[in-house]
């Protein structure tokens, strides 16, 4: 019987733990893709509990504890107090077997608190004491909760009309050890028959004083707003794209439509979009800005949840898988003109692994095949992304993992990651299906956890 | 070198063993899934020897057997003998290396025959011997077969025209040691493309006494056949769903073609679905009937399998993906009402195995993952259902496992999911991944054993 | 830690290590399906060096570098030498961590070389001195390399245009101690949409001498070849479908269009395929050839590679997944009218893993689900086709591995794929899920290795 998420946890060989021990864990982190508040940053906002560090926004946990029958009062609801709030937490985390939110919760509770033991219904009222007690304390504001875990570079995730103060505050500030950079994430100017397409075009059009009536109004408002990104310290984009449908037309004809809130055809919603991406594909690779796409999920799904919670508010899912043909479109287009960028594509359905996977390597190493991402950032997708990785040879090429979180305390996966990581090259070691050659494997380990993404961004 | 499938079959963990032995071996089952006949039930019906117990009507025995290059007089001929029909099964037998009937068949040798030597050619002649003398015993019969492995309710699978005559008499008889309830399966209605439409629309306007000539009159019919369900005990109705299509219109227009023998477009078949379902999803809402959805098989895929032997030959296979839209529609048009019943969804294509399981979540806990379906009643499969429960935190209020089956002699499936289930919780806690506090364990797998369908189903 | 590929290689069970030491090792090889050119063999063909022998013409590997960040010149360039791109490759091997050509690689260097020391820079001036050395014994001839690895039959791939004039050569010598066998695959003949298929018809016609202007002498002229196959030896055919479409109409609309150069409808591409599919299953099912069908892979994926390297350029990925009802349609057709051939089932996307496993099991056992096909040709990918026999009842009769390579040195991946079975069987009798009867479990495993195929396709 192993100790409960000891030193051990997930490395079953002594090769394994040579392998984190040694390479892996004193690795500083480049978190690439989240979705932390910037002015939390610059406003070293500090959290008064650990519902309102964890509870507060993470709709993974919300979930969860649907899933296990919590009643919505003491989920989201505002008649309920924190305390409260968390020892229904407390109550389903023992629940959730299996569940990386188990691991997760626990290993943050080692790293920021310095807590082994299980949080149980019966460890919960000391548990929260202690963290209350901790949280109070200055070396608990967010600026300290990213050092402890040797946080290099941030990348937020930004609307192109976001005015970016906070990020120009932090950099302009100058005593953050670490950087905190925009992605530039023009999902909303991507999906011209959605609800909220002309307020977000008003917008846009607001922030960069262009008045956008044709495609090339909107791509130099883009392209605008992308230098203002650059500017401020962007390396990187991402687009959301819940079913990736993909044409070879001129927008033009749907931006008018859209515009005027008509209802646009499947067609035209594909070729406007197959018209933007493109011209923000060649964007990005003039400026070295790295495109992530994110591909499949479904969102808001459940009505009564969307409407009494909003967006984000744990009722997504996964969506349908991919049109190979799609995709291959696409990045064909922008390596037929000679301007396709850093690339690097994550999927929400499980099915579209080895199409992602097999396609970024047809296109690597400009085209990375991404991490384990939303319902797949678990021990099983992790271990499935690296399958993928290590079957088409782009293991060692790997910008490895990211948090992909809202959460100050959600740094602890990158080493769930590392550890998974180094469990399955350690393995491959001890039973003889890799060579030993420790310094070697320990390199390409360093190289995962940091340096190719470091090198893959320009960071 | 472990016993064959001794008593720690599976069971690859100290702490494996004592959850399984502990708490799981001995919870009863309460089977809301299956194919039994309840007249054999009502009869106490015998079995003359172990080819009329198993190979009479199993077609996943037939289709192995063919598999392995049996003749099809061996299989379902009705030339060859028992006894012969009996050799060619424990001929192939051996040759299952690996597949879940190879697990089934010896652990109903255990467990209902004391027998603990596999099934071969050789010691085929002494074991159809034995278990000749013991089935004729009364103490094999059919309620007999079902005390032994401590059921306590048994769902049957029923068309809405049935007269329920059996599930009557033995609940007047009251002398049974477990319930036998109904389930409303109402797939012939729900199918006005097929060719069986029409003589099923007759029946139920027959068993009912309403001319159907309307979908307010089918829907009377339905709902009064539904309430006579309820009387007879039903708690589930259940739903059969090759290719998953949704549409929001009216169904008039397709019946009518339909009871004329018109051929009728995809979108008509779609809307006329929508219209019953909706209906029925808010018939069971208002009776606490659950509603299970099995989607994705393909029926009688093999022309000359079917012409020979007809339905539930063996010639099916899995179906197409799923349009996660649909199901969402579907789902998310109940909840928008209100009314949507407790749910569960199975699927036969694995690759809807997180679409299914992360869209449950998205209407948790009303909605549940179902067990392994048919084709994924596997090792593999069993367990991936598990990583899907586990991942998406409904591992502790899953309903657990079923039979699905036409045998009176299935239900060491339920020990081989529980034996599964203990395995990996097992793991878990002995390599750290997971607490160690055995009875806060041992009660979550009892939950999953039986209590939460107890309860979901309202047993 | 087990020694580095040393001969418990994935064995991990003692039972494994027996069943491929007394069992497996020694089998003989027909492999049925691969694309070795017969003028190498009938001119017994030597290798200058490592990098003639493995990076030629090897798009596997060069789409490994390529992912690892080597430059182009080093892969396909043309002014490089021999040496350097060898040392490229001894760059990228370590770094292929988990990767079969890691394992391919060197399980050649073992068998042919008699070199145990893993790949890396620094042993690779002494591995490349030796080898050459080694490589310039006529011991090392394409003859030579094929006997040392006990090859009985080779099926390589071949259009109908082809004039076989290599392998009757071969045939009519005598001296080999194996046969080298045409297989017959009409690809360019299947697709009237592409761009080479006017230019594939005319060979045709010139090769068989008949005008080709109707489906009927397409029909005949096809036929003429197939029957010239035949009396070369030919057992098997091959048909590589990227997106299987399959309609029930007449192919002549669409013949006709084509050979005109007119775009097709999807239909009228489908109704043709239907067609001359139909046609050719009869024709494989009267001269007893096995139906090879290997679908869902996308070629020429990166437009940059095909222009600069053409076909094979390794920029090729996987497709979407397959229509179950286009398949069942094709194999219910043959089947209804009782003229289904010997068929093999392969898939490159893994979501149609049991799609097309059941339903070869429908079909069973004249329909195989074949062996783990390029991008699943993994330890993971040959595990889960390994499951999907298992599960489905089909293993026993299994026709077990084949090459599917351009190279010489390529025939471990027969080792490779009996120790993965080896271990799969010996892990379930070492837990008591198998029963333990060594001598059945050998002879199974050995029908597996070659049996079975040699009954298959009547060698």
């Amino acid at each position: 019987m192993n100790a409960f998420m000891g030193d051990h946890f997930l490395l079953d060989t002594s090769a394994a733990v040579e392998l984190y021990r040694n390479y892996a864990a004193s690795c500083p982190i480049f978190d690439y893709h989240n979705h932390l508040s910037a002015g939390d940053i610059a406003n070293r906002r500090r959290f008064a509990n650990l519902t309102e560090l964890w509870l507060e926004g993470d709709h993974y946990k919300w979930r969860a504890m649907r899933a296990c029958g919590v009643d919505e009062a003491y989920i989201t609801g505002k008649e309920i107090g924190d305390y409260e709030k968390f020892l229904a937490w407390a109550e389903v985390l023992p629940q959730l077997v299996g569940c990386p939110l188990y691991h997760w919760a626990h290993l943050e509770l080692q790293r920021y608190f310095n807590i082994s033991q299980p949080l149980t219904p019966q460890t919960a009222p000391e548990i929260w004491e202690k963290t209350c007690d901790m949280l109070s304390n200055p070396g608990f504001d967010t600026e300290n909760l990213l050092r402890k875990q040797n946080v290099k570079v941030l990348c937020t995730t930004d609307d192109p009309a976001d005015s970016l103060d906070d990020h120009l505050r932090i950099a302009r500030e100058g005593t953050f050890p670490f950087r905190v950079l925009p992605s530039f994430r023009p999902d909303r100017y991507l999906q011209p028959e959605s609800e909220g397409f002309r307020r977000a075009v008003a917008e846009l059009a607001g922030r960069e004083v262009i008045e956008i009536n044709s495609m090339d109004a909107l791509k130099r408002a883009l392209a605008r707003a992308l230098d203002r990104f650059v500017l401020a310290g962007c390396r990187t984009s991402d687009h959301g794209i819940s079913c990736f449908i993909y044409g070879s037309g001129n927008g033009d004809a749907a931006l008018q439509k859209a515009l005027q809130g008509q209802p646009l055809t499947l067609q035209e919603v594909a070729d406007y979009r197959g018209d933007l991406l493109r011209f923000l594909g060649e964007a990005y690779y003039r400026r070295s800005i790295v495109m992530q796409i994110h591909i499949g999920a479904m969102r808001d799904v459940n009505p009564s949840l969307y409407h009494q919670i909003g967006v984000a508010a744990g009722g997504d899912s996964v969506g349908p898988v991919t049109d190979p043909y799609a995709i291959a479109a696409f990045l064909g287009d922008l390596e037929a003109m000679k301007v396709l960028p850093n690339t690097v594509l994550y999927n929400a359905n499980p099915a579209d692994n080895i199409v992602l996977s097999t396609m970024a390597a047809d296109f690597a190493p400009v085209v990375q095949y991404g991490a384990a991402w939303w319902f797949n950032d678990t021990l099983r997708g992790i271990n499935n992304q690296l399958d993928e990785l290590m079957e088409t040879g782009q293991l060692a090429q790997s910008i490895g993992m990211l948090t992909d979180s809202r959460s100050f305390t959600s740094f602890p996966r990158h080493e769930y990651f590392r550890r998974i990581l180094c469990a399955r090259i350690g393995r491959l070691m001890e039973s003889g299906a890799y060579h030993h050659d420790m310094a070697q494997a320990g390199t390409l380990v360093q190289n995962i956890c940091y340096r190719n993404a470091q090198k893959f961004f320009g960071f």
